[in-house]
């Protein structure tokens, strides 16, 4: 594995350097080489393993220890390849070992209160951000534990897009929504690809929220980015046409310029959440 | 610190049961363990490690590399007190050594759209939803680094109850909002206390989402809390009276049956957030 100082040199150039990387701890080092993986070897992640992953996943921090996210391992081949053909555009999803889909859950936390015959009085907004919050955090820990033993992961954001078919594939009842999926399994390759990040500079701040020449920023990254890693293609040519110098902001901006999920607000209201 | 499979015990009673708690990395055995912490020795962490955190968070998974989230750092005294004045209405938070304040950034994406001349499109629950979970994905990733390296952490959502007047306090422009707030430091006690969590059997699913007899799940999960972390207290007696047997259902409907946040739309859509 990379020492943490080359992985923060990768991904801040020198914006942070400890003094020696023997002085950061393995495990902030591991979190540091991080990247997600696309790749993977045969075999799926024994059961036993995947269960301490949830146990660690679920122990990270919860809303007023509501505990609002679930977790739905997909097993059976024909499940599996039903969520594939649903989220699987991109070819490497088809070829992940292992898939789990990290819920929001507010169904428990209304079922306390018809078991206890205290309303809900919190039918708004809140109940469908605490509950994306828990499941997001629940995720972040899978793929810090995942990482730690050595699997490879990555976040399968494409169950928004379709967050109405995974539901019924997945049987989701009212006020239980897909947050995203994520794919892990052993790795093809030794060390994954470390992705740069925006500058600490631009993206931590002391007190109050920064911002100095916004535009300048985002041109520096996507210099560094284009030497360090340059895109291998350019995002729908047919709509936008080819670029001489094809870069970061140029490639989230072509992303988002292109309609998509505009159902999903319709899709959460159809689980039974008020988002006043 | 207790082994893996303590915590494994301790949070699951017999569900998980790893072969010797030899067999967990010791990452996984700090992430079992881990629990918040509301009791901090004097003394803030020092920047140099800050960064590195932020680092280690920020080097998480972000939706398409996107990287929708800020962290804000309280530092300055006059800050953080007035941090404190907002959301301490617990008062372990006013004893809090250090806070950060974990943010939503939909901002700079719409700035590269700007600078690049492509149309955002997107503008609806999936902006909002994006930035909120590249937000709490960051956060647990601070919270499992910092606790790697011995520090302990609690997340304040009550940055939800007053997000307008913590925005105005950080000063976060449009399309930039508060997620949750981090209480971190040195701990004063050795270990945190561990928090039974419900059984995996009913929040991790195999292929479909199942349930069988929630409101058994949740009484014996109500007695078992009761007998290994009974409740000091009574939330709003005075509203709901006095029971004899006080529980985690009982606790959080009555939590969720006293209005709170019904504001928190109104102020996502303040910033510029459309929710459709």
């Amino acid at each position: 594995m990379i020492t943490a100082s080359e992985s923060l040199r990768l991904r801040y150039e020198d914006e942070v350097n400890p003094d020696g990387s023997g002085d950061v701890p393995d495990m902030l080092a591991v979190m540091l080489a991080r990247g997600s993986c696309r790749s993977y070897r045969d075999g799926s992640v024994e059961p036993g393993l995947c269960s301490l992953l949830c146990a660690a996943a679920l122990a990270s921090p919860t809303k007023s220890d509501l505990q609002q996210r679930d977790i739905v391992i997909l097993q059976d081949p024909a499940v599996k390849a039903g969520f594939v053909e649903l989220v699987g555009a991109e070819a490497w999803v088809r070829g992940a070992p292992n898939v789990a889909v990290f819920c929001g859950n507010n169904r428990r936390q209304r079922q306390l209160h018809s078991l206890r015959g205290h309303d809900f009085v919190n039918d708004h907004l809140d109940a469908f951000f605490n509950a994306t919050v828990d499941a997001a955090i629940a995720l972040s820990a899978f793929v810090t534990a995942a990482e730690a033993v050595g699997l490879g992961c990555c976040a399968i954001s494409a169950v928004r897009n379709e967050a109405a078919a995974v539901s019924d594939l997945l049987a989701l009842p009212d006020h239980v929504f897909p947050v995203a999926g994520l794919a892990f399994g052993y790795p093809a390759a030794d060390a994954p690809a470390i992705s740069m990040r925006l500058p600490l500079s631009a993206t931590v701040h002391q007190d109050r929220y920064t911002e100095t020449d916004a535009e300048a920023v985002i041109k520096d990254y996507d210099l560094r980015r284009q030497a360090q890693q340059p895109y291998g293609h350019q995002r729908a040519p047919d709509v936008f046409g080819m670029v001489e110098t094809y870069c970061w902001s140029e490639d989230k901006s072509r992303q988002y310029a292109l309609p998509e999920r505009r159902s999903f607000g319709a899709f959460i209201r159809s689980k039974g959440f008020n988002l006043t």
